[in-house]
């Protein structure tokens, strides 16, 4: 039986990464908001490894946050370890790494959900979307409540048919002994929404209290925490070490030794696994030349025993899973609390998706996260976030927020995935951004506060403190280009002191600080009457001045980029009747539907020479009196 | 594919309260134990009402700790609000209960059990025992690993063949959207243990921003905590309230409009609930003229809006529980986050279990909690420590330890279980136990510690606080009983001040204190000597001095019950054998097998003229030479 379970503005199904930022962003906008999970106990919850950001992966978070999303608050008060990474490279590829306390992390995530007006928390299962004319009305749930809405978002991760595989031991299951979500995929299908199968693993969780970390090298975090979050003014806290050690000849002869007994292997398993994170007896098997495999011990959270082996992952009988992780130094004798596992779920072809994150298929139904073919918690949240947030764009009768690839990592995602398609499982990375040195994580907040403020993310205070940085980097970076510091005796014994050349002839601090070895704080003493600033708008001027040059460049190629992207494609235009196109091409093309010539260009299967047929058949339609296939500059 | 997991002593299934408690026994004793659990995210979970004690379970609590377990200590650190009940009656009845901050309850008693030395805390299900010769000597996993063992302890609670019931929305699951155990109930079968089908249910969680508080009745904590662990010095807590509601006539009437829908009603649940937890339904049509009933508003936790509505179980469809929820003041607006559901589950005949709580099918096979038939934590937690140290007993090859009726709740518990068998779920009461006056909480470490130290469980410290604790109380009564108050001016003054008569000639101020109005700390006018003493010390002493004459009156019962006890039966002998046993007698006697004449006269179908035959059938026995039967006194 069903019964009328009340009535919503927009349903968000899934309170994972993504579903946390949809139903948050959708709330805090202001419409009322029905947030669906399984596992009331499962919010936020990290079925991998107990971490936020990496590489690419911090870009986003920092991302998230300049839009007013949660991620980077909740890591920041529920880390037990942070690192910047890649402090050696240049600054395009620092990226922020926090080793979090899972259930304080999933907790704090729950309660700010709990206190967000507007917003209803709800543990129950969706069964079954309700659509209506082509658009989605109703969300059904196990229990027959029906519940109507204007739009939905669909954040189920790796739910949807979950089945756990550790060897020849298969079964129904989500992550981490939760129930899947057997019932909705159906619902999809019958309603124009075709998926697909992928997989992911994870490694043993394993008891500390069995780990010689004497035989491992310590990892400790950094001495100064940046925090993820541009609110977060700084983090005080008693930080915990990870351990390193290694994978050997042993065991990777127990790998091969046992190979035949991989599901991968026997061919069991269908769902498409991610290359970039591959199970152990994939890294075997892959570089069988290699002679061993980093493995970090990283602790699930403070007051736990438990450890997650990162590198470890794999889904071979649990008997080959002990043997081979028992090999390593410093695990002679480990014991496993929880057993590594591989999951295989059901998620959509990105490729039926409008770029703002909107089903093709339905109106008003959004899809965000792992269901979408993606892998990784920031990935999740940051379509989260945008799905919540063109959700609700859509009821406003608004344009959608659509980042582009020279705005945000976010941006290069959601277009990688929409345009491109995927065939395993994608995640962030930086060599994905064409414009790293603009996308860097330091100045995610200059990059996209604008837009977290005009969808009504980003409160009033935090806006003015925003346009009080901005302003301040501004002028401290046109205050340092003139300072001039004179070529005197004194400050050539500084400059040599800094390793740096002397100077013959007055040079304005900001041209010291283009020198690779000056840095904007050892030129304090040309610079008597330097203001005192924060460290944040510091490290813009600094950075703005040091890479000036090709920042400028950059610029230059986003100019270009923009005029592609500017240049934009009418949605009904009907590829196969376009003369001289190629067959491929028009496919491909009809199936995206891309907004603009840019967006066209970067379908796999669409060459130069498609690009210029399509370019006269939009000329032509132009001429022709319809105006909506002209460029808009 | 099964593969050999490795050697334990000890095995336990199932890391509920009473698993928790087993496998921290068996290792603290010094056994090598392995503790199983479907989810290691819900190790000591509450399913139900997040508070640990209340009437005669308070004292279940107490036993517990004075034993040597761990539910005192983990609810005295994770408490958020703690009361003495029943402080208008006599000592006999006085419980603590506390609130309990659930996920907080949970965590640190994973702790403890991660950081236990000898014991292994593994996330897997249990699928099968393997019994050889009539022993237990192994325990088979889901994925496939088999571990020896030379004892287990099953304490599965509801898990087995778990199923959730929502009006006609019913699904295999165990409680709190976890998975249920599917296949241990076969094993057991097979090797001859038969099950029988209980069920429980639980409230809905409320989200209390939905919640009117102005309009129900608040309800603080005790403004003084006493600690439920006796090493616990003192709690010092921000406490938060809870709230008191009642249903009305409207609330009644939506249970009677659509009673024919509840799944009680209709015949589809097979399982036998608990007559003193009834569902609001039940209660509803078994008083029908009763107008209202009690409905508390008990917070999960210090840091979620999750509300558990006390008085509220039900198990009719979703849409009637909202709609009957919401006629209760201060819930008219409520918004559910857990529906409630009732569980069927596979439960024991406790009547095939030793005393010890050894099956009698299987050498070395122990059962205890909810798996007995039991209902309740504090339940679940006494059986398992009993079960956690007789299981070590028997590695030993010692006797078991058995807590008599005289001794403890813990006694009365599983002599009633064992004895008498069960109908419904059993929970613990005061007015189960005869001698009341002597089990109360405030004296359990006096009752039971030296069980506990002699079995390993109370290290030597704190024995050695125990025996001056013990000898303060001696002397401090004898002092008392030697002061001499004088009968003159000054002291008939204090004692009219305390509403109590003059004096004509001297007293001892223990006679004073054998006045009802007259309390141990307004005595210390008449008391210079007087030396400063621990509260719990001043406690014993004031209660046993008031109710010195109760407290002969029910030790001389105690002798006479003793007597019984120590009639013992030898095991082996055959009722069906010995002439002039009714039938059904003899047939209850065999299944029983009790140890003592006691325990045969409290099997109810077993008549004192039953117990007579016998009597004269052990004394023949005696006579022809078998020793076995004899009294040991
Ligand atoms: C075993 C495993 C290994 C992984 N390994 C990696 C890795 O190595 N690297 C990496 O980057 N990422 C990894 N991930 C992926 C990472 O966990 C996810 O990318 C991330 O959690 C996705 O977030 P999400 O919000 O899309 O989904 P999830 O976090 O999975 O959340 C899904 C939510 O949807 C709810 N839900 C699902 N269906 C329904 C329904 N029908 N009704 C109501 N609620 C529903 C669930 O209860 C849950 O709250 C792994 C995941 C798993 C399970
Ligand atoms: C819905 C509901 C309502 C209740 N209402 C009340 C009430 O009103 N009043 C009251 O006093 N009590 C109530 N209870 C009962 C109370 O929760 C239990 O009595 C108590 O939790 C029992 O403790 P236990 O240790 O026996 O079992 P549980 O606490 O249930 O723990 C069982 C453990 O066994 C594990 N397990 C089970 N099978 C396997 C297996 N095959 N392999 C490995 N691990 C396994 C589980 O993972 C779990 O860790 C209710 C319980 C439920 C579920």
């Amino acid at each position: 039986m069903t019964y009328p379970g009340g009535d919503y503005d927009i349903i968000v199904i899934g309170a994972g990464h993504a579903g946390s930022e949809a139903a948050l962003a959708s709330a805090r906008i202001g419409f009322k908001t029905l947030l669906l999970t399984i596992n009331l106990d499962s919010v936020a919850m990290m079925p991998c490894n107990p971490s936020i950001g990496g590489t690419g992966k911090g870009h986003l978070v920092r991302e998230i946050d300049a839009l007013g999303g949660e991620m980077g608050k909740n890591i920041d008060a529920t880390m037990i370890q942070c690192k910047m990474l890649n402090t050696a490279k240049g600054p395009a590829v620092h990226s922020l790494r926090a080793q979090a306390d899972k259930k304080a992390y999933q907790f704090r995530m729950k309660e700010v959900i709990e206190n967000q007006e507007n917003l209803l928390l709800k543990q129950q299962e969706a069964t079954e979307i309700i659509v209506e004319d082509g658009k989605i009305t109703g969300v059904m749930v196990n229990t027959g409540a029906v519940y109507s809405c204007k739009a939905a978002i669909i954040c189920s991760g790796t739910y949807l048919k979950g089945r756990i595989i550790i060897g020849d031991v298969q079964y129904d299951g989500g992550p981490n002994g939760l129930f899947p979500a057997m019932y909705l995929s159906e619902s999809l299908i019958k309603n124009g929404i075709e998926l697909q199968r992928f997989k992911t693993g994870t490694p043993a969780r394993v008891d500390a209290k069995t780990l010689d970390y004497s035989k491992m090298i310590i990892q400790e975090g950094d001495d100064q925490i940046v925090p993820f979050s541009f609110e977060t003014d700084s983090i005080k806290i008693d930080q915990v070490p990870c351990y390193l050690t290694y994978t050997n000849p042993q065991t990777h002869q127990i790998i091969n030794a046992n190979i035949e007994r991989s599901p991968l292997y026997t061919g069991e398993v269908v769902g498409i696994g991610p290359r970039y994170c591959p199970s152990i007896e994939t890294k075997v098997m892959r570089f069988h030349d290699k002679e061993r495999h980093q493995i970090f011990m990283e602790p699930e959270g403070l007051n736990t025993n438990e450890i997650y082996v990162q590198g470890m992952s794999s889904c071979l009988p649990e008997d080959v899973q002990i043997a081979l992780y028992r090999t390593v130094p410093g695990m002679e004798k480990v014991e496993f609390m929880r057993s590594a596992y591989a999951i295989e779920y059901d998620c959509i072809h990105p490729t039926r998706l409008k770029p703002s994150l909107e089903s093709k298929a339905v109106a008003g139904l959004f899809f965000a996260g792992q269901i979408n073919g993606t892998s990784g918690y920031e990935e999740a949240g940051a379509q989260g976030l945008i799905a919540g947030i063109n959700a609700s764009l859509y009821l406003r009768g608004e344009q959608p927020v659509i980042i582009d690839r020279s705005e945000g990592y976010i941006g290069v995602l959601i277009d990688d995935i929409i345009t491109k398609g995927i065939d395993e499982p994608y995640r962030m990375m930086t060599s994905r951004a064409e414009y790293r040195l603009l996308l860097r994580q330091d100045n995610a907040d200059l990059r996209l506060t604008e837009i977290g403020h005009r969808v009504g993310l980003i409160g009033e205070s935090r806006y003015q403190k925003f346009l009080e940085k901005k302003e301040q980097i501004k002028q401290e970076i046109s205050r340092l280009n003139q300072v001039i510091v004179k070529p005197n005796q004194e400050n050539n014994a500084v400059l040599r002191s800094l390793g740096s050349s002397e100077i013959l002839h007055g040079l304005s601090i900001g041209e010291l600080i283009r020198r690779p070895e000056v840095k904007y704080q050892q030129t304090a003493v040309f610079d008597p009457e330097r203001p005192v600033l924060h460290w944040s708008v510091v490290e813009q001027v600094e950075v703005q001045i040091k890479y000036e040059g090709y920042i400028k460049k950059q610029l230059q190629q986003v100019e270009q980029f923009k005029k592609l992207e500017h240049k934009l494609i009418p949605t009904d235009l009907d590829y196969p009747q376009i003369g001289g196109l190629r067959i491929e091409a028009a496919e491909k093309l009809q199936e995206i539907k891309p907004l603009s010539i840019g967006q066209a260009s970067r379908i796999s299967g669409v060459s130069p020479a498609d690009i210029s047929v399509l370019l006269i058949a939009l000329e032509q339609r132009r001429r022709s009196g319809d105006q909506k296939g002209t460029d808009n500059e």
